[in-house]
């Protein structure tokens, strides 16, 4: 089959378009024949490398996928359509778990082909495109769960960090439907008016105006209650000042990486939380689906590209060119 | 009357006991004769001053009051034993409350007489003596509140630090009184010692070993379900690292002050959470009145000190050379 492989951490030119084995049936496991596969920012971390985190090689990326069932199994049909949920046990002490495609000993969906846990197959909505349902699996699930843990209720204020990116539109598209008043930081006109269109209530373009100065002034010095940071070491300082008394900043994976630096008095004497999500469960993913198809939102594709492309779709995020999700399109 | 003032931030020498006015009486407020008032941490920042917090002078320190009514109001009568709730309204934006004593407007209990609102008025528990009764109000309070933000169930295994101190005390004894499994850190054999008798079910030495290798190797590896940290900078990163899946860790205010690191890839990948605690409410410390007489728990009192010697009280905190607290006793 034909696959973008990598053979050693590096930039968007390490990723090779080229001839791999297809992979050998195992037992629980299903074969997907990969339609589409959303690219994320975890492929990226896994192409370049981590402090830390070990991987085989040659490593095929992506975890956000949408296909088709090489076989049936259980009440799967062979040929039905289905999306991955991308989480498999880890090996690593104390951490939740790995992600196929990503610092796991799973292949991930840049291929024709790919092997993963039965238990990992889940129907793909039918009111989806492949691309959309695609999407799903990795920062939409990780909004969900974010938004989940954040205990907001209806009417409530939440901050939602990189307006454009594939977590902050989702958050965006996903908040507004549970009825939350969103405050939007995104990094120029373009990707302000992108804001207001997904729903912010307000945008803050940070490279205009000081964020945490505008959210202040927005909330009547109140503060927010809940801030969503997929950013990292640049903006936990400044999520955790606008937080209100007892508000809670969720973080998930970071763009920014690194060690974040927190203010304890400032922390504690508001009674903040900063509470860790990393991705979401199985049953989030379906709940998610269920949501989506009664509040009739479907995710914001930005761009498409083939999958011989993937070095142009990983360039594109790197630069944060993006508004929404970039996916892969497998060739049939 | 009497009381122990600054007149500057500064070393425990700048604790001056001298001759002031009488507080005057004001509306809606009682006035109190303290008979002890524990000394807490708060007292040494407050003493020491803090970047960004600005405090009035003459200023008397001073948060952890048990005293005697000068006149009745309400349900509460003239000559009544009572204990001084110490939050109060803060002027300072997205910050909980201040507190009597603190870097507030209300003069504490380093003095024969204080005035505090009547709300804050709470009935001394009976069957506590003066000094237990006035140590219950700031550290064990906050103890009471990390606890329950803790979210610990019975046989959970909890992390205290500091185990010699007032919080780390409290912390131990709450902690088994509610069914947890108690790893203590001490730093020394005296300190490992006394957190033995107050029931910790492990104690590391800090000195001697590794706490983040000690308590992984104490729990299979599997980590801890919550942590106690009110030392801060130096801990955090120990604190979030030997968390377990889904663990919480509940900050305080801190002894060593200022900005903590949290890796976010290791907080993220185990979901874990960081639960800020600023004292706790009045219910609350009704709530622990209660527990501590159901349970049979007396606070552990270190050592009493006239209230003219309050420096030498300070040193012995700033020491850390406590086994609890510590008081200061206002001569009638």
């Amino acid at each position: 089959m034909k696959a973008t492989v990598i053979w050693r951490h590096g930039g968007s030119d390490v990723l090779s378009y080229e001839e791999v084995k297809d992979p050998k049936p195992k037992k629980n496991h299903a074969i997907v024949r990969v339609n589409c596969c959303a690219v994320n920012h975890l492929d990226i971390w896994v192409r370049t490398g981590l402090p830390g985190m070990t991987l085989s090689f040659p490593h095929i990326l992506g975890c956000d996928i949408c296909g088709t069932l090489v076989d049936g199994f259980g009440s799967f049909g062979k040929g039905e359509k289905v999306v991955v949920y991308p989480a498999v046990e880890s090996d690593a002490p104390r951490v939740s778990f790995s992600i196929i495609g990503g610092f796991s000993t799973y292949q991930g969906g840049y291929a024709e082909l790919m092997q993963v846990p039965q238990r990992n197959i889940v129907r793909k909505p039918g009111w989806l495109t492949d691309a959309e349902a695609s999407s799903l699996n990795v920062s939409y699930l990780t909004v969900w769960n974010m938004l989940e843990r954040s205990r907001c209720k209806k009417g409530n204020i939440i901050l939602i960090w990189g307006a454009n990116s594939g977590i902050g539109s989702a958050a965006i598209l996903l908040a507004k439907a549970k009825g939350l008043k969103v405050i939007a930081v995104a990094s120029d006109k373009m990707k302000v008016d992108f804001a207001k269109k997904l729903g912010a209530d307000f945008v803050v373009d940070r490279t205009r105006s000081e964020v945490a100065n505008e959210v202040i002034n927005q909330t009547d010095g109140k503060g927010v209650d809940a801030v969503i940071d997929h950013v990292g070491l640049k903006t936990w300082p400044i999520s955790i000042e606008v937080l209100k008394i007892g508000g809670r900043m969720i973080a998930c994976g970071t763009t920014t990486g690194g060690d974040a630096t927190v203010n304890i008095r400032s922390f504690y004497s508001k009674e903040a939380q900063i509470i860790g999500a990393y991705l979401g469960s199985k049953s989030q993913l379906v709940a998610l689906h269920r949501f989506m198809k009664l509040k009739r939102i479907r995710p914001v594709i930005d761009d498409m590209f083939d999958l011989k492309d993937a070095s142009l779709a990983h360039q594109k995020m790197e630069q944060s060119s993006q508004f929404g999700k970039i996916v892969l399109k497998i060739p049939s």
